[in-house]
């Protein structure tokens, strides 16, 4: 089936092109994706699969192409939403939804994964197994669509996932992955601190919430610096402290809004753990209220071990004249909600480099500038593609 | 003269009154006082003084009494402004300038002193000196009309100053006096602390203003805590931490802004010093910017011990029905811009009670339901007129 | 009687200063009084007064008076017992006792006040009432003997109680009163902190009890910036920070040693609430275990109002050429266990001054060179006789 | 020549350990090993090779080794110093030395190269280039013995570098590798804080060293949690926070040690530069004057990418049976003076297992009862030897 697959992804190069210029040229909003959504069922209209729509929480669309031996089954993971982002490139089919734009690569992501399902679909008789194309919605809003597809039930019958991303990091032909925790979890929290308000010059009749604000911003600084483990990853940012007032009133209410990092759920636990530890303890020093609320978005990113050193394997084998490099990339702050599928389901998600051609440092990712060298695209999906039939051989 | 200083007032007690309500019932804010200028100016015309207008940077009014037999020179002062306040009395002669409201009894200081200054001149040739009446404009907003009036040199050849305020913390027929310093000096400022913004996952990439913000605030309160004499009144109040942001965004920039009271000159130049140091260690610690505007606006109110003593033992010995105790006032921690004048002209301000008959704890100054008992204003009247005879039969 | 009571004293001066210079010599250390006591006693050997010894905790000595006519009761009150200091002075009665001296003045104290008592005992038909004199030990120690005494019971029956201090701020026949709070209260405190150990490189694996520590001296600051009123007096320092230890081992435990001051026993409470809050706040935070004790040794001093008033209405009334003034004394920071029994009952400490002529600036108590003016033991006697007699006439 | 290697240092099994057990019966102390490096001069005695000793500060001995070939040289390092630790092992060898131990494994890295070296001496006919083994005196005592043998120059002509440690982390047959920054770099620094003391009542005429101690620590959190990127590894620990003194005297200095730890020589620099500037900014914020006294001692230790790569793929290629597995081993956090020959020199240092059999958790090095699999001396030699010889094979 490989060369087979291989051939036809070649002839379909620029289809996939084409469909990945329609998409740029059309991005709608995470949850707002209906024309994308209708466009891909489209698609699929007289095609020997089965069709799932509005699938979670939103225009999710789950493809299952049901191949000629039984075995496993496995899930390709494509998101279709785009970004708030006025779009500044110059490129023919620029966004024409003014004010959103596929910033994040995900028109390519289901372009390459629409033909590649095609063409699955064609070579269904020589699949021994199950293949779950995975048209998600809403990958840039937490909790995103991924949550909600995984708890849909749709995925409790897949035994292993993929996905891939484009990074402009590398040029096109470069394919990157990383062994184990991968990508960042993210909490966000808010947290209100109730004094009490009075007169300026009379701080013994009130109780300052500025002052237990600024206890709490120099004290959560220890989570990281004593708390974690130094070889670990974690970050804690007060990205705002609302204590805006006048000058002689003492304040009685400050809010603050956090953003935590971590790249296991071990460091997830323990920080939240902490966070929640020194709230209270602003409490009973300085005898405020504090409300806490505290969500966790995205999970870190875990890619299997076992399964990556195949994904590796196999990419290091493929032999074709685009695949130029197979290399380990470095853990990322960035988060993707990819994560929610790994949590319950073993997978690997990988780097495709995109890099445009002739530029030396790309603008990256949700960049109104953010554009690819579209030979990325074929790439990804022979990528893909020689991940599943390395898979379904070795199984 | 005393005698019959003290009989005309008694008679002209309702006169006084009237005025009061008239001004009550339509006060304008600090620095647009025209009409209440005007009536000043009307109620002196076609009387035997030299009257000056537009004094330092509002309307000011200096009108002055020459006595018959050459002495010393005194100034008596009331202001007249009123504050951005609804009113919520009952009163029938309830402010008819919406918004606009004399909260803080200078309608009364304005009234006992015309109908005081009118006797004065009455009575001129018994009096061996001179009196300036100082009718001030604009006490409310720092740094008020005294100062300029102070720097305008119309006081110069003053010896002597003495002014009152209205206080209903005690009935009418109380008197209260503090000798040394007795009103809390102010200054605000402004910080602005600019450190470099930057995304929430990558503090090293930026410098967070909260985090320097925060230690700044912690720092600053060892200032009282332990730089000043645990003796002396101190405070600073960081009334304002503006640092609102989004969660997952370093901060660039936060600004603050703080309040301080001190009672001494001493005191102020200590905690200006202090601050000015920690943001100055605050900039070389965390690497930011800081920008520190510094604004003294009232200095502490210091009457002349030895001015004091004799107003006191004047008071003492009145033996008038109409004033029923003499007592010693504590420190406040407000201010006044009479200070301005006791910078230069040694003096004594002191408080007239003005409570409310039938009430218990009085609505304070700056209510929107202050309120006096009108018996004050002949007690205001009394007192000054006895300071002022003393005064001359001493000198 | 007050009158040939003064007599009597002018004729004992030379002995009053003998029996200082005597005491002077031969200083012993708090609790450990056991020759000076036994001398006291010898003085009053042979006279008509009841004695009592080994009151309260030491070596404490009431004497009672009783007096010819029924009347009130009131405690007259001399420390005796000297300080571990090697004197430094030249005086031909420096200490014998190497490493113990009267460096406070508490030999003057009990000098004045055994012929004082003895004059008292002389007149003593004429007296309206009961004196009991109290020769009290162990000033110096905290809590001092004062305590003891007053728990003993045997001044149960006592109305009032007079003491008096000697102070080289001033020249002998200056005489020192403050109304209310006078002298500090004061409060130590112990606070062990307890982590956990580890090593350098690992700091998630121990819990730095260093870092909790420098989180609740910083956190301490805001109880005197923020929740004391800053018309009042109070101080927190932290004289002992105890983390010695090695520079690559994660410290399991700090001690800290602190002093607290404070003007009110409403003061009093409120540092102690706050100080517990932010430590019990400090524990939750860092998730240490805390052990704190709290001790208060002596309260503020509180002298009666309307007592102080009559004594220093009885001492401006004296007419003797050797009282020259009488001043208020400001608020100090120093602390005497006279406070102990002006907790219970209403009386007066005062101040004598005692500055040795020709001197500009004295060394003060508890200094090695420490030195009176002996004039000053006359004056403390006549002003304690004075205000005893004015006591008794007015009763 | 490698295979005779391999045979010879099998047969000389035995030898290695009889000399591990030798140097393990008579540890001695860094910078004190004579009779250590006597034994080792004894050892090459007669045999055709240069001898250096006393290189740089210590015992240091270096055995040149010119191969029958021109080609280029590498340095072989064993250190061989041992513990002040009292052994608590049941091993017959134990240590003859009271309270000295080789408790690091040097006796086994000494005991291994001797014999290896011996062997290439052997064979030199074959090598193509030059050895020079490093017997290193004082590699525990900071900074080393290393520093100063590269110091000396006696290794200035030495392309490459290699060495070994024994870890009890894994059983013997297992080789752990690292590439790039591997062990942690190491500072200590002292800070002094001279405030100005005082009595405890009175901080406005001190300036409190405990306070301003207690800042530096709450801020220098902030390089670790700020400063640094999160995916970088980092600590800071204050081990030492000498404040000690009395409860109610204001300390006027206090000391502190810390630790500082780092992977790459861009954060050794950047938290060098931060510690720096918030100790300035310290002195300015409250007014003290700090002596910091900062001592870069063991640098991070930097594995050669390419050497690394070449020495693993010669270790995965081995097919010996005593070499199980070849491993990635993670960053640690402690230190090796072997870095000090790797910033000059690039090469590198990897780990042999030599967990005793049969035990689950192994003592760690340094603890009186670390103990080893004897077996793992024979796969230090054949790593070593089969590194040798593949260097010089592709060489």
């Amino acid at each position: 089936m490989r060369e087979r697959l291989m051939e036809l992804l070649e002839e379909r190069k620029e289809e996939i092109v084409q469909i990945r210029r329609y998409l740029h040229e059309n991005p709608e909003l995470s949850f707002k994706e209906e024309k994308t959504a209708q466009y891909i069922i489209d698609f699929y209209k007289g095609k020997d699969v089965e069709i799932q729509t509005d699938v979670g929480n939103g225009h999710g669309i789950i493809v299952t192409i049901k191949g000629g031996k039984h075995g496993k089954t496995i899930g390709l993971r494509a998101d279709f939403d785009a970004l708030p982002i006025v779009e500044e490139t110059d490129v023919p089919f620029k966004s024409k939804n003014e004010g959103v734009m596929h910033a994040c690569g995900h028109d390519g992501h289901t372009a390459y994964l629409l033909v590649l399902a095609d063409c699955f679909i064609q070579l269904k008789e020589s699949l021994a197994g199950t293949i779950k194309i995975i048209h998600q919605h809403a990958e840039e809003v937490p909790p995103g669509g991924a949550k909600s597809i995984v708890e849909s039930g749709v995925l409790d019958d897949v035994d292993n996932v993929f996905g891939i991303h484009l990074f402009p990091t590398h040029p096109a032909g470069y394919v990157g992955y990383r062994s184990g925790y991968s990508l960042a979890g993210r909490t966000f929290f808010k947290l209100a601190i109730q004094g009490i308000g009075g007169h300026g010059s009379s701080p013994h009749l009130a109780n300052d919430a500025i002052v237990a604000g600024a206890h709490f911003v120099t004290a959560v600084q220890t989570v990281i610096s004593r708390r974690l483990n130094p070889f670990d990853m974690g970050v804690i940012t007060i990205g705002s402290f609302d204590g805006k007032g006048t000058f002689n009133v003492i304040k009685d209410r400050v809010e603050l809004d956090g953003d935590v990092r971590y790249m296991t759920v071990e460091n997830q636990a323990l920080i939240d753990n902490e966070i929640h530890r020194i709230v209270h303890g602003i409490e009973v020093e300085f005898g405020v209220e504090c409300e806490l609320t505290y969500t966790a978005d995205y999970p870190p990113l875990y890619n299997d071990p076992e399964i990556t050193k195949n994904v590796v394997a196999s990419l290091e084998a493929i032999n074709d004249s685009d695949i130029k490099e197979v290399f380990e990339y470095p853990m990322l702050s960035g988060s993707e909600d990819f994560a929610y599928y790994l949590e319950k389901i073993p997978g690997c998600f990988f780097y495709i480099g995109c890099k445009p051609k002739g530029v030396d440092k790309a603008f990256f990712n949700h960049h109104p500038k953010f554009d690819i060298d579209e030979d990325a695209l074929l790439v990804a999906a022979k990528s893909v593609a020689q991940v599943v039939c390395s898979y379904y051989e070795k199984a």
